[in-house]
């Protein structure tokens, strides 16, 4: 690593302190405040590491983790997306493609290119990986709101209905882990914390 | 993995969420808060990735991520202890080891023994992974500081002396990191940051 590249690097991960400053819809499982998109990366990358054996295809375990700790790293620029949020979800490609460019673009060569191909295959959803990490992206926030009463699910009043259509694609990527997030689905009708219809 | 496995991986992964409720003695970069040790710990798992050729020895740059994004795990249990902390260090060990056993213990075989013999290796500092982690979990605080005004260097009075004496050990992972590391400490004392002596 020259030292450029030492700079270059070091940038970036000034640059990234601030998705700690990202807050999502997401309560912690205390309910005690919403969660940022840093800590829930760690969280994400973790479950990744735990539930690797879950997935449907074979996984690279380490591409998949790399996936989860940068999958939302855009937020910085382009804020974070409530997932029922309708608006918000219409520019929401091309504000987080001109944030990759810009963060990934602080990298030095040949990471960027790298981290920029796994972050690509993210958001495409064109490889194991992408539909694994991205399954266990959406449990999270369902095991979440299950735990906290409710959280984001009872805040806003999500239907059933919404849930299952915004998370039925954990399918694509494991099914026993939709398996098990609709049963959380089930119960938090029957809890009241999402509405039956 | 069975459905034994599925709901002791989920144990796992629901318990860790309190680690979003640790906080440490660092500040976020603009000052604005303290962070927590689950947002800490994807901070470093990233810097493993983009610094891992800066590494003095070759490294297993994903079972050093692994290393990132658990070596903190036991502070669920056991707390966050600063770095400085004379007395909190004294039964460190011993509370984070009774941490380990219980949290690790809540996984499934064979993933439990892994992730264990991991943290072991970093508490150890008995393998390249963990002493490239450490330089860079020592790192990242003295970043921290110096972009945030003193940070926990300015609340707490540290002398420059024992800043170098707390961190030098960075030199046994990356020499290139811990010369950065030295010229921020340096520059912490010129600004007083730092008191210089």
């Amino acid at each position: 690593m020259s030292p450029t590249e030492l700079v270059a690097g070091l940038t970036f991960i000034e640059e990234i302190d601030r998705l700690k400053g990202i807050i999502r819809q997401t309560f912690l499982h205390d309910a005690s405040r919403q969660e940022n998109t840093a800590e829930h990366s760690w969280h994400l990358a973790m479950a990744t590491l735990v539930m690797a054996p879950l997935s449907d295809e074979p996984i690279d375990t380490a591409r998949a983790m790399k996936m989860a700790l940068l999958h939302d790293v855009v937020e910085i620029d382009a804020g974070d997306t409530f997932i029922y949020d309708v608006v918000g979800t219409l520019d929401k490609e091309a504000r987080e493609k001109k944030a990759a460019d810009r963060l990934f673009g602080l990298l030095p060569s040949p990471l960027n290119t790298e981290l920029r191909g796994i972050w690509d295959d993210f958001e495409k959803q064109s490889c194991p990986e992408s539909r694994f990490v991205t399954a266990l992206d959406r449990m999270l926030p369902i095991l979440a709101n299950s735990r906290s009463g409710g959280g984001s699910w009872k805040k806003h009043g999500i239907l059933k209905s919404q849930a299952v259509e915004k998370n039925n694609k954990i399918a694509k990527g494991s099914k026993k882990l939709w398996a098990f997030s609709s049963g959380l689905i089930e119960d938090a009708v029957r809890k009241g914390y999402l509405v039956d219809r």
